[in-house]
Order: C-alpha cells, then structure tokens, then sequence
C-alpha cells in the first residue's frame, strides 16, 4: 500500500500591465505603439497587426504608415464587423494567420484595433496560441476603451450563448487614444456611454453627475473637445470611467469573487442580446437592464424613488433604450437560469441603493421580475 | 490635449492544487473522488465524467458504481482515444456536453479519467468554458500519472504542430492510484518511463539508479508491487517523479521563464511525433530526443561519455527507441525553428552533464545536430 499522500501545488501568478491615455498614438512622433508588449529580453521587429474591415477603411492606411515608419514588419489581418463573426470559426482563421506568419511566443506581440467584439475575439486567439502570445489591445470605440479592453477578460459566443467561450488572459498593454472616437456613428457612442452609466451607478455619483449634466454634449462633440467644457468633461468622464472600472477589476481580475458590481446591467441582458441577434448592441442591452434592476431595487424600497427616477432619466437622456419587445417573461426566466449558473448557484443581482452605490439580491422572484418589466412598460418613454 | 498618462494594473492570484496519491480511488470507501473539486460554499450533487474508450470498457462500471452509491448525479462522456482524436473539433463536443448539462461555473466539477492526450483535451475545454470551469484529472496511464496530469498545462494539436493550442489551467485537483497501471500494456508503460528517465537525467541521480536496477522489474509488475522489491521500488519512483517534477513546475508555473529542464526529451520530439502520425506514442519520442541530445551534450565534451552511454544503455534496457527512420536533417531543421520560436528567439536546449544534472545550450548548429544523429544511427541498437 502506498496510502494516502499529498503533495501541494501552490504558485503565485502576477498580472502586471499598463492601460495608457495617449493623444494620436497612430502619429510617428508617438512611440507607444511601436514598442507596447515588447518587454522581452529577446527583441523582434515582427508585428501583426488585426483589425476590421471598418476600421481598416478608416485608420488602416495611417496603421501601415506608422510600422513602416518604426522599421517594423507588420503582417496584417482584416476581419469582417459584427458580432455574428465572434465565435470560434473566426478565432481559427486568426489562428491561421499566426502560423502563417510563425508567430513567436513571447516576443512579437499581436496588436488589435478595433471594439470590443474584435478585441474580445483576437483576446481569444491570441491566449491559446502556444498557451498564450502578447496581445496589445487598441480599442477603437467608447465601449472598447471604458469597458472591453481594459480588463483580462477574452470572449467568443458559442451556440446560443454570449461569451460563453474565453479566458482571463492580460493584455501586454492597453491604448487609449479617443482619437479614434472622432469616427464613431452616434449610436456607438451612445452604447459606450451605457457601460459609463452603469458604473456610474454603482460606485460613482460624481460621474453621474457630469453625464446628467454634459452626457449630451459628449456625445455631440465625440469626445473630441471641441469646446473648453467638452474637453474638460470629456477627459474627466474618460479618466473617471477608466479609474473607477480598474477599481473593480483590480483585485478580483481573475473573478475569484462573483458578487461583482460591474456585473450590473449584465444580469439578463448578455441573453437579450442573443435573442435580438444583432438588433441590439451591447451597451443598449445593458442600458435594458439597468432600467429593469432599477426599477426592482425602487419597488423593494431598497432604492428612493427619487434617485430612482434620475437613473432612468439620464438614461432617457441619452437616448438609450430602458424596455425591448423581445424582453418577455419567458426570455427574463431563461436569462435568470444561465446567470445563476454562472454566478455559481446564486442570483448575485447587483442593484443600485442610491446614485454611486449598490448591493446584491439573492432572493429576486420570477414574479418580482415580471412586475419590474410590466412596471418598465408602462413607463417607457418610446426611444 | 490629454496627453499621456498611465494606469498600472497589478494583481497576484494564488494557484492551488493537490496532487494526491490513493489507493484504489474506485472504493466506494475512498471519498476522494466524490469530493475532489468542490470546494466552494454553494456544493451541488452534479457532475461531469469525461473518460476514452478504453477506460470506459475497463473501468466504466466501477466509475458509475461509485458516483451512484455517493449519490452523485453524474453525466457521462466517452470518447474515442487516440492522439488523432485530440484537436478543436473533439473540444467542441465536449463543450456540447457541458451546455447539455446546464454546468454550473464552480461548483460541479468535470473529472477525467484517461492518459496525457484526454487529460490534455478535457483540459482545454473546461480551461475556456465559461472561462475556466473545475477540472478534476485522474490519469490512467504512467505518463499521465507523472507527468501530463500534475501540471497546469492543457493543450490540443492544431494543424501540424504538436499542443499549438492550449492554456495554463490549473487542475482543480489530481487523484494518482497505480492500480489503473494493471491494465495499461507494456508499450505504454515504457511510454511512462521515457519521461522518468527525462526527469531521472536532468535532476534526480537516485531514481536514474532505481531504473538502472529496477526498471525491468517495475514493467514487469506495472507497479502492482507483485514482489517486496517491486513494491517498495513502485512507490520510490512514483513519489520521486511526482515530487522531481512539481519542484519543477512549481516555481515556473505559468513558463515564464522558458530555460526549463523539463523540456529535455521535447525538443525535436514533438515534430517527429506529428510527423510519424501515431506511429509514435509521446514517450518514444522523449527517448529518441534524450538519446539525440546526450550524444549532442557527450561530443561537446561537456558530458563524459562514462555518463553518455549509462543514458543510452537504461534507455536500451526499458526497451526505448533511440533513432527513427522519419528523422532526418530536414526535420531535424524545422523542428528546432519551431522550438526556438516556442523558446522565444533561443534554442535554449537542455542537455545532460552528468546523471541528474544538465545546462542549456543556445548555440547547436544543425551541422552538429545532424553529426549527433548520424552517430546515433551508427549506434543504434535494433529494438
């Protein structure tokens, strides 16, 4: 008999990256974007470079010149928008790519442009490609740069379910560049101001208060300063989302803890955004589902109307939707049966108990559910 | 302008595991594998059970005896063995069974039962599950037990390249009973030992003379401990293996440091087992690059040829190949500029200077790794 013997694995694992503000990284005076994930003792002047088609339309030319100026060689990938093209098909043919170009391991860092579902995908590929390459992470939209990119999250949907497939892989560096913004059709801006909203609500009533009073001329200039005060608010709100999202992520980034604050306005949404099948975008879904959490925490009292009615209204404010036709019964039960699953057995129902400040359910009934949404409809305020 | 400014985003997560030696874990008086894995403050009575075919026919009905007298509701998935069988496609069917589940995130864990290919498989599905949900490993073979099962690597072929994808998870806990060992032919027992030897070679003098003195016996018993020798000796190797090989992977466990030891014997292995598809099972091609290397290492001079041919000779007795007709100086070529990318830009190869000992080389020539291998080919005994 050898009987029982135990030996114990036990490894610390440091996540160390940068998430860096830079004004017109795409410049050659800027040196960023030549030299982010490329810390190695072993240097390489290998690049590649993803991106999609709208963005390559855009900015790809201006790309090209900016490796070619810093003497890099750059092989690039062009993938086709949407968020029908995230999913492990797509994550292949990236995959492809790599081998086609003999991708080093740790050298030669992938760089993505684009929003959150290129970065999410390219996240994908590039942390299982030899068990992990750098990925330099550009995110070219407002959601991608207060929410997707910033964090070690990476993602694909799989079957009829959203991100059901990724890992927590960090980025070897983040770029923020609202630059890039400048391009963005008004709808996408308006879906990553849903992700501001939402943290807003749940840690940071100053925010708020700036979106309350200047959301609507954020969204006019795109970020771009074009007044005194919008480049003022616009660098505040950017550097206060970014900050205040770190916060969370920080000391949970590999989700040890599921009670997670950010998870609000992602509690029955991630499935309404399956169901709309591209109808709706991300930040519309949470926009969604922030009204409907809203609405449950002012029913319990656990949230005063009063604070309650101004959520709603910046949320109307900036034109975001607060109830969708395909949110019915049916889909809100199915919604709460995955997030369960996925909160490990729990509801962890994060809502908000004032302006900045929220807590967690465990005990929200379908019922109570259903009431919110029929509540939710007979408010809304069509969009 | 904003200008530039950075966010420094730091975080240490704890990997934690227990690699745990029982006996015969299909008791139903043995509670590890009833418990194992399922640590969390919400428990549940569900399971996954991932096995090959193989170990399905052998071990099925005792596998199911158990989970049900511990009332466990337990889903089954078999599938078909063989390292042909261990790509992406293989994944997604495992990944098909999950969403069939309806598995939670962290507290119903998947136990495999099977060798390093199905264990290395399983791996990678729950690694990117939900992004990484509790796998319980339970190697059936001796190259599982000592080695593809302890670590926190997961992989799958990809294309032409050995384990091209992959991820660092970390097992949610590893059960190692020799008894599954009875039943394991002989050609894969000696595949078991290729990698003991690897390990005997680079850090462990003691347990290359236990081979040396005792490998016939231990093969011929299948570490049953039929005889005092046999089983004082099964014991001795299993536990210096176990132990040698997480004093390695310990301190490295995500590889970022790439001068590993235990890449000996995986140098050009890995290619010439692509190549000889199946031909070779993953332990002939560690001997045949452990052989390759020490002749590398002894016509240096930085191994004395005493040293040299005690390697070659244990590998001769536990009946090892040591040469192979498919490799030749084209493959030979390409396998080492494929490690040397895996290797980030250096050969880094490990190579013995003495028993139990070894250093890296970062300046072989292909004109001298052809030299080693016709030396070899001269050398070589028929097995």
């Amino acid at each position: 008999m050898i009987g029982l013997e135990t030996y114990r694995v036990s490894a610390q694992a440091l996540a160390d990256y940068e998430v860096t503000f830079s004004d017109d990284i795409l410049d050659r005076a800027s040196p960023e974007l030549a030299t982010c994930g490329n810390r190695t003792e072993t240097r390489s002047r290998r690049r590649i470079a993803v991106l999609d088609e709208s963005v390559n339309a855009l900015y790809g030319t201006r790309i090209r010149e900016y490796f070619e100026w810093h003497g890099l060689e750059c092989q690039y990938v062009v993938l086709p928008p949407g968020e029908q093209h995230k999913v492990m098909e797509t994550v292949l043919t990236v995959i492809a790519e790599f081998d086609r170009f003999g991708l080093d391991r740790r050298r030669e860092p992938v760089i993505s442009f684009g929003g959150g579902v290129l970065l999410d995908l390219v996240g994908v590929a590039t942390s299982m490609y030899r068990r992990g390459v750098p990925h330099v992470r550009v995110p070219t939209t407002l959601l991608g740069q207060v929410d997707a990119a910033i964090g070690a999250k990476t993602g694909i949907n799989h079957g009829a379910h959203k991100n059901r497939l990724g890992s927590f892989q960090q980025p070897a560096g983040v770029l923020l560049d609202r630059r890039f913004l400048a391009s963005l059709d008004e709808r996408h801006l308006r879906n990553g101001m849903a992700e501001i909203v939402k943290l807003a609500v749940v840690r940071d009533e100053r925010l708020f208060e700036l979106l309350e009073e200047h959301g609507e001329l954020l969204i006019e200039e795109r970020f771009q300063g074009s007044s005194p005060t919008g480049e003022r608010v616009a660098r505040q709100v950017l550097h206060r989302s970014v900050q205040g999202m770190l916060a969370e992520l920080e000391p949970n980034l590999w989700e040890r803890e599921l009670d997670r604050l950010v998870d609000f306005g992602h509690s029955v949404g991630p499935a309404l955004e399956m169901r709309a099948d591209g109808e709706l975008l991300h930040g519309e879904t949470v926009a969604i589902d922030i009204a409907l959490f809203t609405t449950v925490a002012a029913s319990r009292g656990v949230l005063d109307d009063k604070a309650g009615r101004r959520i709603l209204e910046l949320l109307h404010r900036l034109a975001l939707p607060t109830d969708h036709h395909l949110l019915d019964g049916d889909l809100l039960r199915r919604a709460m049966t995955d997030t369960v699953r996925h909160r490990d057995g729990r509801q962890r129902l994060p809502v908000p108990v004032g302006i900045g400040a929220a807590t967690f359910l465990n005990d929200v009934s379908d019922e109570e559910l259903r009431s919110a949404l029929r509540h939710r409809r007979r408010e809304a305020v069509p969009t």
